[in-house]
């Protein structure tokens, strides 16, 4: 089993079957982590680069985890240590970079529209890992596992996306997929946060979270990226979480099972309460253990030399 | 073999058993960096993350060696690209990366009690590498095996100690295991670095270096760590060195075979004058040398899938 | 095989055969890095060190994967997050880190002679990776590599350096390699750049670049760099690009099958015009892929346990 495609860029381009294949071959891979030796050989001799334009934990380290667990080697770029000082387009920087015959380059950076660019340029395989407010698809992805793994489908569930929709790649990327899939999926968020014309992507609006919780079957709550606003979009944190942060009390009018979701890192008392970050109905730690395992699909499935059925 | 607790996150935690059957295993452990091929498959499958909140090369490089040594996949993360930035509390990072199914993680923070917190909240082994002024386990542990490597024993030395007692956790984790182990530790420094009350973990305090020195078998000279200190609590280098510094000439007073321990990295001219660093009665690096076998024996017993005796 | 040496530090070290048993070995690693599964074992067990006091990615990345293809341990330093900042000196710093047992200590420093230092300090090995303005060795074995591969030969060639020759460790190595080798070097730049007596290195001065280019069969452009030049040594960048920069204009005066290299990163527009860089002409890219290449053959040759012929 293999992707027909060199890169995954965005989810907006993968079709129905590629999303049902990464899923169900993340599934299988899953596996892998919860075993004593968790190592199998699939990618011995393949090399992976993490080319890492904006600071990240998580992200960087699920994928080089993943990779690590699939006898990959691994290297780490980060910017800050990086040639960007010098002066190097990110046009050259990857070229050399391809030059040194990766089989892989996992690339975030600040701009929108950077990992078409290059993997228009390279041969070699390019995962977006997020770029700009354009898409984060491994986050998608996780997010779309997990909902599934949990509900046993995607088809027909009410997915209710709460928070700065206008800057969220995690929204875009999400929104594209779940619709695919065939969820329906409403956008909340504070109207200076929602951007112009977002119905056209195949979803509603809701101005008002309370009503918008109702019937929802799946709540993610997107981050405020207090790093990245240029500009002050509400007033203050603390009015941010009494309008559109999750309390357990402003849960009561949600249906009893629904799930809860967060790309990390959470602000804790802004997005959600502590409470909910740590309820039942929270399953944000599974996102970050599904991460690794659909970027283990990823891998296998964009560089694994498995024969094409 | 196999150690009957998960983390190890204090010397004061251990008791002799414990320590012995640690030293003992970093003894066959020590071995193996001496050969061609410094690799044995021990730890095949396991990961390791090194979590760094404060820089360190020696210790955090002492830890991956160690790992890579025994064939788990390390993976490091270092605060200053984190996702500290972004305001995530130290519980979430540490729960998000637990999620991704870490064997072990190595923590090292300014914080006394972090490792404690991290080990309470997860179920993957946890190794303090230094928690502000608390204590450094895994360097007491080469401290005390490289004496024990020297001196055949440990049981019955006196070991002087010499620095900035306060605020160092090197000192702490030293006098609790080589007490423990049955030395006679005494500590001596300028009394506004000597903690009130410090008899109560068994040693005793000397104020003049020079009567100190002359029966001690072991003197371990503790870095001033003149990026740690808010205040200053001595007049000037030049006065610490005067007063509290190991010069050639001050060791005269000493017995000939006297072991002058440093746990790095020196301020040469401060607490050791050159020709002392240098010198015979230096074992500093033979603590770097043992510190790898030391880190190799805690990542065995802990990970190590051998069947309890 | 195996060089009979412990250390590469300086071209102006290697003879002639030594040189050709480095270019010959790279030749046969090239391949490995054709594969799909790029690595071998040769390496597997030891411990290779990259201690990086300057920023770097490209070569920092072409060690890190020249090692893990042989299935070395990796481990990186890099100055910003090391022990520097605790002002212990480089001297302890390499001792310290000999103490963990690495075979090969890989250093970049910017002055001058710090390879040859720590060479001498260490029972490891050590490799140049760049030291201040003196020497940077294996970008040197790359270029040469790069010319003989494509040009069949070294020997009687005319090769152009065009830059700051004052400044630039990679053409001093560059010189040694080439006059070593039989080339007939020629250096040229502004009068600000070129040092003194630099003939006695065996290679003659221009003064006009359209006068040298016209009959040289590599033309070698030196970066200029801004981020390392304390004064000004010329008027402006425009000013640089339009008297030493190579456009195509300007290569209509040399030979039509010349060899356009350069170390990287380019400055677009300033050494190189942009449709130089990407031109015919231009072998920039093979550069980098020889560089990993020339990384693996010197691995081999310092650290390989075959036995000599």
């Amino acid at each position: 089993m293999r992707l027909k495609r060199k890169d995954i860029l965005a989810i907006e381009e993968l079709d129905r079957d590629e999303l049902e294949m990464i899923l169900s071959s993340a599934q299988s891979f899953k596996e892998v982590s919860e075993r004593d030796i968790k190592k199998v050989p699939t990618l011995r001799g393949r090399t992976i680069i993490n080319l890492f334009y904006e600071p990240s934990t998580r992200t960087r380290t699920a994928f080089e985890i993943a990779g690590k667990r699939m006898s990959a080697d691994v290297i780490n770029i980060s910017a800050s240590v990086s040639s960007v000082k010098k002066g190097e387009t990110l046009k050259d920087t990857a070229k050399n970079l391809e030059a040194m015959r990766p089989d892989c380059i996992v690339v975030r950076h600040c701009s929108a529209g950077t990992a078409h660019m290059l993997a228009g340029l390279l041969s070699c395989s390019v995962i977006n890992a997020g770029d700009g407010a354009h898409e984060h698809p491994t986050q998608a992805l996780l997010d779309i596992f997990t909902i599934r793994e949990r509900l046993g489908r995607v088809e027909g569930l009410k997915v209710l996306i709460v928070g700065d929709i206008l800057h969220s790649r995690v929204a875009r990327s999400n929104i594209w997929g779940l619709r695919n899939l065939g969820a329906e999926v409403t956008v909340c968020g504070p109207p200076t946060m929602i951007p112009p014309h977002i119905e056209r992507l195949g979803c509603s609006v809701a101005y008002h979270v309370d009503d918008a919780i109702a019937d929802a079957d799946v709540i993610m709550m997107l981050r405020i990226q207090l790093e990245r606003q240029r500009a002050t979009l509400f007033p203050s944190l603390r009015e941010y979480a009494r309008c559109w942060g999750l309390s357990a009390e402003r849960l009561k009018k949600a249906k009893k099972d629904v799930l809860i979701m967060h790309p990390g890192p959470v602000n804790r008392g802004v997005e959600l309460s502590p409470e909910v970050v740590d309820g039942p109905w929270s399953v944000i730690l599974e996102q970050v253990t599904n991460g690794v395992a659909v970027r283990m699909a990823l891998f296998y499935l964009l560089l694994g030399d498995i024969k094409e059925d």
